[in-house]
């Protein structure tokens, strides 16, 4: 038999397939990691063949014992994959045949590859959406920890915007920023699950069926929440695939933004962040060195998961509506974004739980930098002066500090006075260094150690942790 | 007064700004547009400011008719914006305070530009999350329009797979494919819009503020659903902008395909659709020409549209999580994103509801293809030959009836029996032929006339026509 | 030996490697397609040692004998790599050391993976960049082929612009367009090939070395140009991976234009074109099918390769100028990059060269769209009517002829004179009907049968056919 | 007159062009741009038309002269533009024949806008890759200068691998390898040029002319160095305007790197460089701060190029080999990317210039990090020791030291030995402390001081400083 007899499509076309076209368009080597999903999605639909009779109760049992058989070996790795069969739907249903002979020659019954790799693809989508939510709450979850860790409960340390030195914030503050960051990703999988979660199969090639198959019972034995309503659509719908490719994207962007402050914070100017030595690696040339190679890895991989979403969205761009075989190029872009980012998720997690925080490095950094400025500015509009006026104010006496090398702290009311006027009492001085800032914020949602309790006890609830 | 004078927030440097730079960060020139947010956002947290008394009645009242007053010279193009003023926030607040003197000064309390440009981007955001899926329902009501209509019910044609034709569907089927997609885009946009509908003011700088400020207040005013929890990611936070422009680029994709197939139907060859003479262009050379311009556009800004979507996504890639100056090059993208999208929104909606289309050549495509073949081999299948067998069948009597020129409803019963066994009837000439192939589709969201003019029932009543 | 042991760069770290960052750094998986190139590298590195005295002869004839040996078993498929060892580098360097002792353990004197790998890299990206030139310069062939076959030589079509069609032009002049676009890959690729050419080994870390060594012989040894001239630039440099990178996006882009173009044609409704059966795919549920896939996976790939490129440009940005560990993200992007394109120039090589026209339908379609129009007005200029009045009055006598559904050459040179006026005399005839355009044309890089003669000589002599 | 009298090509069609459309189609707002170009080429093809006679002398003469008044009045600003005439060649051409008549008319003889606008794009692209070249020169001759500053020579700070110290370098060598990146763009600009500077014109609307222009003609008057060989190819080809857009791409890339360094230098935790006040910013909110806003925005800047990249790659992807109306917005998307970066230049120039280094600090930075530890294993392997065993001497080196509170230098000889062996002699110390190590690098292209004093001579002479 030689590789075309076995291309069960080749029907009408009467030269063989070129070896080269053979292997350029065969996605066994790719697709093979849906053979789960196919086998499951087969079984739905013969369950339901049967049903509307399109398949005896023989038969369906047989092609149903034997696609459990096929899904085990695949699963032990002892199915051996043919590329002359293309893909994972025809690998497994020339295997169906090999063992069920008419039975399985039945299976592809108002079906077509076109519909069957868009239910595949949805019901790994919809794991992975799962999966990939469930690592996110880890690394959470892992956040929330650190920010709950008696060492790290009353430690602070300099806000930065522009990379300049702010005001000083609670160290669970910036922590618990990240968390903030991946609800939205978790929330993102979310929304996006619903719109996987509609079963294509049924719509066939492109318009559907003239048998009388029931599409909503399939869809009730594979879980779905709805049928596609529109055959051209479901079969040439990649919007699934593309929104996940969008929602692991926004993950790598918010791990590369975590992961680049701490690639910052674990440099000797910083001083902040020790990873461990486990998640370290040196030097070949220099015997010194200590890097925080892990985390350059993760900021570089969302560069890696940007380029698979560009390729999905131009993928499709200007397709005629209808399955083209541009298509195919789905799955290896979907597939290493998920895989990308899972590993991405994994490390995090790891990272975050084994790190320590040098946080009397980052209490020794809140002094020198004037961080309390903006708190002293708002201590002259508790007392009345308008704000454009007081910031001015407190720019001054910053300068005046600074000429003399003092911090605002340290300063002699009289110099306070000086620029600040008589607005100025002796409690400001309450409201002054550090520590008494982190005290003083009362906004929801700032940077106080007080209410950075309160969210991390909301956390943990929210996280049932 | 130089122009240096002018920046609140220079306090502390002592060399005049730079010409150059003064050009190069300013923003006014794009963030003009969001003067009247701007506005919006000042007046509620003004209100805020007296409530908590941070202002005086007086003072709110005063800063509230000023702004009022500028906002109808902003919107009457009467007010003159200064680069030297940076961006939209110092100019409104500068002129505020030329009107209001000290009363004007309190404005700017417990607040930064940092999430006051957060705000303001968010309000136009929500608005423009609004606009723009009205007007994709335009579009779907458009298309629902002509699937409806009484020279296009009953019409069919190929629909195509690969651009090869494949099976007879019913017109309308074509044109509801593209109201499905387009109903994904205003789901998603209604997700995005609640990761949109969150207050960031009162995150100040990074940090939040150590005045007595009330948040759930100014959400309640400003129409939010609940406040940012975080300062530090309320002010770093651009994923609101970055999700939209997703949803922007799905719309475009959307209409790529749409406009890639109508560009196409447009074709002497195809000769399905004639774009109203209103929506043509001709040619500066050539005297005979009749172009779908307004098409071809559409495709091409889908490109414009992910150019935009790739700026967001880089853009905040590996920035520190806290307010970067990058961030300022939000705008422009989201801005031209939004504008691209509305644009071919509003011609799309026009070029549907004023285009004809040639039923006539239509169905007349569906002869001589084969395109009952499928409908010839489910035929088999209801009469009991397993789909594989039949699927070969119905390839041998596809191959034999072209060898003599006929078409399979014209092929003697003789002839489909020698290929396809005794199991057809003279039955079989009812499912035949194009028409009786559209008749015949029974499952779910299948091409038949019948299924696509109840799917035209859920539509009307979905869209409200 | 626990895996850590391994490690030589390991010194300094007191805890092993978690197991899970080992496997997330490990780039062996892919880069051990580097191996003969690291081994050239590391050939050409120890004779240059040798020659400045820092290993002796015997030193250098045991690594290099050895290395030769590693180099045959990797090629051979029996060398057995160790993930624990990280990458190329490190499991040839260790075989190496387990062969050769303390000799091995200077070879990896005065360089680092830094230079190494960019060397290693630089080595691949110079051959692919020559074997891609070939295989484009195989495309332009296959396509000059096909101009100067003989049934081909004498065809015309329809020249479209916006897909409508515009002037009639000589086949072979639409197969020289595609072979002018490949011209400038080829040219491009050149350009890239210099910049590629330049050797990095000697950088080191990050700043050279203390150490005597002579760069331009190794320089010399492997055929680079030029010397990297800056070590903390050649480290960290991967421009020439992304302008090669560049460089396959433009490739692709003119493939899938070209592909675009065949799919097109090779559908029913234009049928210009038969992609051979060898080179289409059948439906596995509709018997009559018969689909360009492969000219579709072509267009899709370009969407891959643009993917890649995205990855590698966000890659760098932003980096600090120096090696971070982020760049191994580089590999799997380039080298997907390269593999998809090699594999779409094969193919599309193959399909042009077997590919059949169908030059009647060709000729056929160049009637009954007023091709001859602007031939027309071209006419009248050539008789002294401006072009503007000339453009008006051919458009005003197509649209006469429309109405009596004549030919442009079919119509009375009354008629013709009604709205052309008196200039126009009996010649008219000869410039008018396709055939008369085609041979009409007389600019340079004009569709002319003769020009286009011309033009297939001239590509005969510069690809050596 | 209607505007739709306007539109010369309007010819066959019968109804008004919807208002919409003329909006949507109309490239007048940004196409304006290229007035000069498309003004120099039509006075080119003037002059040709009359050498061929296809204008009489007295025509060319008042076309010239009506062009050259219609190109000072545009630069004026006094001429209008109409929306309704769509584009700048229509506002031109329509200018011209109000104020010349019939000769006006003639101008168009042997051309389309097709064609006209590839020519405009052209020429406005060689003057801006000529411009840009001259802009990323003044920044690396700003590079240079401060390289060669009395007080920067001898000045060395840590070279950082992974953002982790690695060795000492000399300031010079980091400045340098700025210089070196820069290079390659103008390199890579001049290549670009090559490709840029082909004449499509009298390549017509696809397929050339039937009239007897003289096209090398042409391309002498308006300096280009060859024509378009394939009239198709001419009018679709975009590769130009997509090559530039990745030359501009690569520049911000090497912006954006340079950027972030000085950002970090910027910090308070690394202190090594001062933005001039000129060139910084301060805070709304927080009366200390510094910001270095505008690197920020060149970093930032650098995403919003990339996008315009991708826009140009996916919006010629796919399209048939012709013109089509997707490629008007081919000119925002290189128009805005050619904006952005002449701006960063301009800006990174002057930042450059002004900027001053933190020397102390860099040199103080150099100590404690074991920064010579890579030298001392070098020294190792002078004395004979395998590489591999010299960096796990030093390595352990480097531990002891470090337990004990010691720099290299300052260990006792005996510590050395300890770990290092007999082979260390005390000529070792003349090789410890970041100053000798500096010193001593004596590799092409190391950070050594006096190989950078050699390189700025290189440059100086290279820049023609």
């Amino acid at each position: 038999m030689n590789s075309n007899d076995k291309k069960i499509w080749h029907g009408r076309l009467q030269q063989a397939t070129a070896r080269s076209v053979e292997h350029f368009v065969a996605s066994i080597s790719f697709d093979q990691r849906l053979a789960q999903y196919d086998i499951a999605g087969s079984r739905a639909h013969a369950r339901m063949l049967q049903e509307v009779d399109l398949l005896t109760e023989e038969e369906f049992a047989a092609i149903d014992r034997s696609l459990g058989q096929i899904a085990e070996e695949i699963a032990a790795g002892s199915f051996i994959f043919d590329e002359a069969l293309e893909d994972i739907h025809m690998n497994v249903e020339s295997a169906l045949i090999e063992r069920t002979g008419e039975a399985g020659k039945k299976l592809h019954t108002a079906r077509s590859r076109n519909d069957q790799v868009a239910l595949d693809l949805r019901l790994w989508a919809r794991d992975e959406a799962d999966a990939i939510a469930a690592l996110v709450r880890n690394v959470q979850t892992a956040l929330v920890e650190q920010a709950a860790k008696p060492e790290n409960v009353g430690a602070y340390l300099p806000a930065y915007t522009h990379l300049q030195p702010a005001q000083p914030v609670a160290l669970g503050h910036v922590l618990l920023g990240y968390v903030e960051q991946l609800a939205r990703d978790v929330e993102r999988l979310g929304d996006c699950r619903r719109r996987i979660n509609i079963l294509p199969l049924g719509a066939g090639a492109v318009a559907g069926t003239t048998l009388p198959i029931n599409r909503r019972r399939v869809a009730e034995l594979l879980g779905f929440d709805d049928v596609a309503r529109n055959s051209i659509d479901a079969t040439s719908d990649r919007d699934f695939a593309i929104e996940l490719a969008f929602c692991l994207s926004m993950i790598a962007q918010h791990l590369s933004r975590w992961a680049e402050d701490w690639i910052l914070w674990s440099t000797n100017e910083f001083r902040y962040f020790r990873v461990s030595d486990a998640y370290s690696t040196g030097s070949s040339m220099m015997p010194q060195k200590r890097n925080p190679d892990v985390l350059e890895l993760i900021r570089g991989k969302t560069a890696r998961v940007y380029g698979q979403l560009v390729t999905l969205l131009v993928l499709v761009k200007g397709q005629p509506h209808a399955y083209n075989r541009d298509m195919q190029e789905d799955k290896p872009a979907i597939f290493d974004a998920a895989d990308q980012v899972r590993g991405c998720l994994e490390l995090a997690a790891e990272i975050v739980a084994q790190g320590r925080f040098n946080v009397d490095e980052m209490r020794q950094r809140c002094k020198g930098g004037y961080l309390d400025a903006t708190a002293l500015a708002e201590y002259l509009v508790d007392r009345g002066e308008p704000f454009r006026s007081a910031h001015g104010m407190a720019g001054r006496i910053v300068a005046a500090c600074d000429e003399r090398g003092l911090e605002l702290s340290e300063a002699p009311i009289e110099l306070l006075r000086e620029f600040g006027g008589e607005r100025i009492g002796e409690d400001v001085f309450d409201r002054l260094g550090p520590e008494n800032v982190v005290k003083s914020y009362r906004s929801l949602g700032a940077g106080g150690s007080g209410l950075v309790a309160d969210e991390v006890k909301r956390w943990r609830q929210a996280l049932g942790m």
